[in-house]
Parts: structure tokens; C-alpha cells; sequence
């Protein structure tokens, strides 16, 4: 490091004082990967003394996804979020906003940086990113993810830089900051293959701008890669069945690129792929690059992944970077303004797979909240993908809460994804595909097909009386018992008559 | 004519003679424009001919969007259509719809071409396409709309051309019949400008797919333009006084084309756009091209209008065909999948301008379905402009049917648009950015500033009890009164307490 560089070096607590109170802060960070952890725990500190002293010290907090809890869990419990936007699943942060204590935005992840760029959102003052390297030049180079840190290092008066030397050089030439044009003068994006690129591989700053470098040397915190449950296997398995039929009948081109949203059912169906011996090798153009690609990478079987972040445990950072020189070419990390973007998912022909938290009998899904009033964690980039992509799953396990609730309900508590643009359902009960289906044969195949045996009756019920009472026969819902199911959860704790 | 075209020149009762029971029609037309009208009148007959006889015979309609009362009323008045996509707008095949009676799969607009060109939707066995042109080595040019006909002439083994004489050929060279490839190998659309074409102004079939050329010389039916009503020109100005506003903030370049829905209050923006004195040239990026264009031409602040579809009365049609030589060079009509492209429309930083149904107060949209179970007309286009626009309206009155119901409610019945993406309700009663806002102060500002004042009150007593009982204060909402304004709207006719 030269000496202009090592003469911005301070702690992170030297680094937190920088930051003012009603500061909009934009940070790294993406799904747990690659997010600022100094900083964020000295400031909480010193947003609790303040408090101590009776004196007012919040910031908002601007990310790419959700970020670790030495960030939103530490800055939540200090009481120093006024704002967060645009995605989170830290527990303390998701209690505090539920309390009504935290404004939150939820947003569409492909969109949030553009919606900064743009003015329809408040520009970052101080932009907080983990680097794996800086230069006297302003060249900042990324660690595990780019999330919108791009666009807040363009658009901040001031850079904090989290140097982490975790990586060491591993990651170098994985990322591609291109950002697409504003209009009214643009052009289209260069991507027309998963590992195209149309930018470079570091963010230049003017390096005036760069206001501190905090050294770290701490990795993402990123539970290691589990074998997935038997719902999870059953789900990924009928997917991977019916993708075969599809090819089949001539309806789906080899070679399109995969989408699958975080978690346990996502990961069993990469999983699913790496050991189907039958499986042609895979293109993954998705937002988070999760630990199971090493499954398909291992198997041989990965033409290549783009993603905005890459999550990895302790064991697969330590794969990662010895087997550094042949990965960073099978990988690409985008803005997520890109990864997201609509005009590259629908061009390359996405097969988009997300998790639902429920999912109603006429094809709407709701992603983000519980009881509609609970936010879990967002919506994060699934309507990105769900919207745009060739062909759309949304997978469940049909019931949670050890069978107390039907995630396949009469109507979603909050709509997230719309009937007009749901492909196919998939739960460990069956498969439904609403491809061109009304209203009520929608209702009678996710019913008959999704649905867990104890719930069919009473979704029937509804559906029947729906049919009876109902004013227009298009869509037959009966508003006067569209939430019965949820009234009986919170008020018995089971959705069971 | 060539005589190999001449030997097919058919009445339409011939023509529609060759449809058989069962069939899956492609048709022309988008919301009035261009679409077939004497061979579907035959077609009704020969329906009603053969049911008489007790005979079946029913076909499925897959269109552009709505097709006038010869198509769609006259099919539908004839029990002869059993599956219709993907919108409509006649009343005779609404309450069909409504009744039960007939399929109908609501999709977004620029989606449907795709859906079907990629197999998730059955291909159309015959084409019946309005034109204004057709030779003997198979091309044909259409008349007032591109809507999906390139991709029904291409899919589908016979066609049936409706040659219509009524533009002569003032209409030659404004259509763009290009498609975007299909994935996985595709590039990127080549429109970067509002009058860009990335085709021929014609399309090519095989001629021997040509089974009937049926001559009509019959004017769309579309009512002439009206002067806009008083809460339609007062939505028009609030907008354009917040477009100038937001201008002066610098968060709006110059330069943005329009897309404007259909209606009244979309009259009416236009209509003040063209009257406006301080009003910059104005381009139009849109689905349907409406008549009030011609007030932008006369006042002469187009500077070019991109479409699938134009609309015009027959005073209109005079008018057009008078300048066509002018206008042609200020239009592009345009196939749907490109018009309605997220990926065009998000490059080109769309203005978008959509009616509602109804709106809630956390920031829902319903643009569709009335008390959740009757379709109205359908989404449209609606979602493709809103969740790729750079800005977006939502317009409505605060009420409808003479104050028995308020257009801003607790919870939409049906869910089109999502808080996650609606950026800005107004009504007559004010306008709501709700940019960036959490859901509580998204549910105040709608309250306050677009419902009708005899709703307030409801309202936010609505959100008051939600406050106190809902389980997370997030989205404070009450499942057990969500709809209550609605039921009583459906028992006593009022929403009025």
C-alpha cells in the first residue's frame, strides 16, 4: 500500500466517528456476502454511548440485500437505523421493523440502485464497502458480492473502505462493475451470455473521495452447505422431472441459463442437478451464487455462473481460493441493476426457481409477509426474475408450523407475484403448471395438486361457496371468508377446522 | 391483384367456412384497431347455424388485446367462443365471461406473443389478419395494428387475410413487423430511439399458407374523440405540474417519452400537453396511440409516436389519410412484444400513465376486476409500462358511481400492480409520490392527499384499528376488515358507512 493510502488507515472506531447523525449510508453487502463488519459494529457503539447521553444518532441504511449481523443485527439493537431499505433478514432488524420501530422499504432488488441513480430514492452520503483492494488511484476491487456498491461509491460524498484481506487476491478479475447507461441516451446491455462482460473488474473513485481504510481480516457469516431435507429433494426432484418432459415436447431449449432464489428447497435442486448423471452441463444466471454450484463444479457440470454475490462457508472460501485461477473464469459478479435486469433475463430465456411463503388457489404468490402485516425477509429479486424469465417456479413445502399452516391458501395476505405472470407451483404434494389456465381451473389443479390432503377440503369449501356466492363468476372469491384460514391461525394457532 | 391471389378472394361466409369446431384463431386487432370484422361475423352465424342444429362448435380467440363488437361481441352473442385471451373490452363477451360462461385467461399484454411462440401457450391453427395489403408471394402489410399477428402468421397453417380498402395505402410503411429472437440465442432489440425499426414494414409468409382473401372496406369502430371532463383534465394538470416540478428538482432529464393508457384521463394529459404553451416537443412511447395525438400534431409538439395500435375515428381516418405522407414519418406501429419490452421500455425511461380500478391505501393497484370476482377489461399493458417506467401514474376519480364507491380502499380485491413498484396515485382530489415511503406513511399520504373527504374518515379508521390489532406493525393491516367497505358496497350499494 502506498503512503498516501496507509496515511487514510484508521480503526474502524476512527472510521465511525466520520458518520453523522440523519447520514444516509450506502453499503456492500448482498444476501451475507461481501458486506462492510468494522464499521457497522463501531458505529452501533457509538450510537449506543450517544443514546446513553441522551443525545439522537440514526442513520438510514441503503444495501444491496441483507447484510450479516455485525451490520443490521448490531446497528438494530443500538437503535441507530431510522430508515432500511431494501432487503433484510437479520432477526433483531426484522423484530424492530415489526414493532413498527424501523421505517423499511422493501423493493425490488434490480431496481434499487437505478431507483438512487435516478433521484426516486435519497443519494447516500458515505458509502461503506468492503474492498479486497484499493489503490492510491481510487481502483477499488470488490470481495463477495457488488450488490449496488457501484453506484453508491459514484454517487457518495464520502468512501469508507473496508479493506479485507480474507480472500487475499482470489477473487481478482471475478467482478464486471458495468452499470447500464441513464436514460434518455442509452443503449442495450451487452450481455447476450451468462459470462459476458461489459465493464471492468474495479470501480474507479476519485480517490479524494476515499476518506478511510479499515483493515479487516473477518469472512462472510455463511452457515456451511447442509444436506438438504426430503421435502427439499422431493421439490427439486419433480422440478427436474418436468423440465425433462418439457424438453420432451419440444417447449424448452437445451442449454437455457438457471435462476434459483436463496435457500434449502433452491439449493436441493442445484444439488439434484450435480448428481443426476443424465444432466447436461448448466449455465446459472441468478442473483446469489450459492455453495451448491461447488456441487456442480465438483461434478464437472457448470458451464459457467453470474450472480451479484457469492455465499460461501468457511470450508468453501477455502476451496474457493485454492482452486482460485479456474473458478474466477466458470464466474462473474454483476451490479445487481444487472444481474436483475429485466432486459437480460428475458433475453437469455431464464429458468427462474423461488421459494413462496404462500401461495393462493388462484395462482397469486406472496413472498414477503407473514399474515400480511409481518415482513420475513422481502421480495428481494424474485419478481425480477418471475416476471421476466421463460419459464417460472415457485416452490413450497405445502404446510409449516408442523402442519398448523396450509401455505396454499383461498388468497395471499399480501400479493407479491400476480396471477397474470405465476407459471407452475410446485410442493412435495405435486406440480401444478397454470399455463394459459382460468381462474377456477387454476383453483381445482393447485388445489388438487399442491395442496396438503387436510387442507383440500376446506380449500374446496371455500372454492364451492366461493362459486355460489360470489357476484361475478370469473373469479369466484368470496371476500367475506377470503382470510378465514388466517383469522383461525392467529386467533387458534392452527389453520385446522 | 395477380390472378393466383384472385383465385382466392372468398366471401367471408366461404372463409369462415373453413374453420373447424375446436380450432385455436389467431387474430388480429389490438383495443379496437386492425382487427378482422366479416369473416368472425360469418363465423358467429355459421356458429349459431350449427348449434341450431344442435351441432357443437366453439374455437378459441387469441388476439392482440380487444376487438370490436364484429369479432368479439358478435362470437361471444353466438356461444362460439370457449377460451379467449389475453383482453377484452365488449360487453356481451364480459358478461359471458362473468357468468361463467366463457374461458378467459387475463395476461399481460407484451407477454402473450412470447408465451405463445414459446409453447406455453397452444399455437394458433388459423390466422384471420386484417390487411391493407397482400401479394402473391406472400406479404402482407397490416392495417391499424401490429398487435401479435407476426407471430399468429407465423405459427399458424392456414390464413385467412381480411383485405380492407379503407386507408388505401396511406398506412404503407408505419408498421415495424420485427420480433425479437427467441432464446437462447438472441441479441439485444435494436431500439435505443422512439421512431427506431429493427424490420421490414411488412411481413413474409408462405404463400400457399394463404387459404382466403376475403375483401371488406370497413372503418374500425371507434368513437370520435370528446373534449375531457372536468376530473380528467384536473388529473391531467396535476401531472403535468408535478412532471415540471420534478424537472426543476433535476431528478427528470428532458426528453422522456410517454406511454399513456387508455381513457379519458390519458386523453386528457395529451390534450393538456398539446395546449400547454411551455410544453417541449413531446414523443410517445406507447401501446395504443390515441386520438388525441392529433392535437400534439396540429399544435405541432410530436416529435414521433411509437405504438401497436391507432385508434381513430372516422373523422380521425380523414385526417390521417389527408397528411399521410407527413404522418407516416411521425409513427411506428409496432408488434406488441417490442412496444410493451421491458427491456425497451426500460432503456428508453418511459413516462407511464395508467387508470385503476380502485388503489389502497398501502399502494396496491387492481386495474382489473370489480369487488375481486368481475373482469372489467383486463391488465393490458398496464404492469408492462409500470414495472419497467422510469415514472409511473396510477389515475383514477376518488369515486365512481356517484359517490357509492371510493376508488381508494383498504385493500384492492384484486391485485395487478404491487406496493413494490407504484410510484405516484393521483386523483382529483391530489396527488401521492409514494417513492420510497414505508407502508404507514404510504397509507397516510394516500389517505390524506387522493381520497374523496367523505372517505377519509373510513379510512383511517380502517388504519387506526388495523394499528391496534394487526400482529406486525409493518403493514398494519386488519385481515378481518380488509374488505368490509367492499361487502357493504355489494349489500347496500354504498360504500358509504
Amino acid at each position: 500500500m502506498t503512503s498516501d493510502l496507509v496515511s487514510k488507515e484508521i480503526s474502524a472506531e476512527e472510521a465511525a466517528e466520520l458518520i453523522q447523525d440523519g447520514e444516509v449510508l450506502g453499503v456492500s453487502g448482498f444476501t451475507l456476502a461481501g458486506y462492510p463488519k468494522a464499521v457497522p459494529t463501531a458505529l452501533a457503539k457509538r450510537a449506543e454511548r450517544l443514546h446513553a447521553n441522551g443525545k439522537p444518532f440514526q442513520i438510514t441504511l441503503f444495501s444491496g440485500a441483507s447484510t450479516g449481523d455485525e451490520c443490521d443485527g448490531a446497528l438494530a439493537r443500538a437503535k441507530a437505523i431510522k430508515w432500511r431499505a431494501p432487503y433484510q433478514s437479520n432477526p433483531d432488524l426484522r423484530s424492530a421493523i415489526n414493532r413498527g420501530e424501523i421505517f423499511y422499504t422493501d423493493a425490488h432488488l434490480g431496481i434499487m440502485g437505478h431507483l438512487v441513480r435516478t433521484g426516486s430514492l435519497p443519494r447516500p452520503t458515505t458509502a461503506i464497502i468492503e474492498a479486497s483492494e484499493v489503490t492510491s488511484d481510487g481502483k477499488i476491487r470488490f470481495t463477495t458480492s457488488c450488490g449496488n456498491s457501484v453506484e453508491y461509491l459514484r454517487m457518495a460524498d464520502r468512501i469508507i473502505v473496508e479493506l479485507n484481506s480474507i480472500y487475499g487476491d482470489a477473487l481478482c478479475g471475478i467482478h464486471d462493475c458495468y452499470l447500464p447507461e441513464l436514460p434518455p441516451y442509452t443503449h442495450p446491455i451487452p450481455v447476450v451470455n451468462v459470462l459476458d462482460r461489459g465493464g471492468k473488474d474495479y470501480v474507479q473513485v476519485d480517490p479524494k473521495k476515499i476518506v478511510a481504510i479499515v483493515r479487516t481480516n473477518q469472512g462472510d457469516t455463511i452457515r456451511p452447505f447442509t444436506e438438504p431435507d426430503a421435502v427439499s429433494k422431493n421439490i427439486g426432484g419433480q422440478i427436474l422431472e418436468f423440465l425433462a418432459h418439457e424438453r420432451k415436447k419440444g417447449r424448452l431449449p437445451a442449454g437455457l441459463p438457471y435462476q434459483s432464489g436463496v435457500g434449502n428447497v433452491a439449493n436441493a435442486v442445484l444439488t439434484a442437478m450435480a448428481r443426476d448423471s443424465l444432466q447436461e452441463p448448466v449455465s446459472l444466471f441468478t442473483e446469489v451464487i450459492q455453495e451448491a454450484v461447488f456441487e456442480l463444479i465438483k461434478a464437472d457440470k457448470l458451464v459457467g455462473a453470474s450472480g451479484t454475490a457469492l455465499t460461501c462457508s468457511a470450508d468453501a472460501r477455502e476451496y474457493f481460493k485454492q482452486n482460485a485461477a479456474t473458478l474466477q473464469k466458470k464466474f462473474v459478479l454483476r451490479s445487481q441493476e444487472v444481474s436483475n435486469h429485466p432486459e437480460v433475463i428475458r433475453r437469455l430465456g431464464v429458468i427462474s426457481m423461488n421459494t413462496a411463503l404462500e401461495c393462493d388457489i388462484f395462482g397469486n404468490v406472496n413472498s414477503s409477509h407473514v399474515c400480511g402485516s409481518s415482513i420475513m425477509n422481502g421480495i428481494g429479486g424474485s419478481a425480477d426474475f418471475s416476471r421476466n424469465c421463460l419459464l417460472g417456479f415457485f416452490m413450497a413445502p405445502s404446510t409449516a408450523k408442523n402442519g398448523a399452516i396450509s401455505t396454499i391458501v383461498p388468497f395471499v395476505t399480501h400479493l407479491d407475484h400476480s396471477d397474470h405472470e405465476t407459471h407452475i407451483f410446485v410442493t412435495e404434494q405435486g406440480l401444478a403448471d397454470l399455463r394459459g389456465l382460468d381462474p377456477v381451473s387454476r383453483a381445482h389443479k393447485i388445489i388438487e395438486n399442491c395442496a396438503h390432503p387436510d387442507y383440500r377440503q376446506q380449500l374446496n369449501d371455500f372454492l364451492d361457496y366461493s362459486m355460489r356466492s360470489s357476484k361475478g363468476k370469473h373469479i369466484p372469491f368470496a371476500l367475506d371468508r377470503a382470510f378465514n384460514m388466517h383469522l383461525d391461525f392467529l386467533e387458534k394457532g392452527t389453520m385446522k377446522e
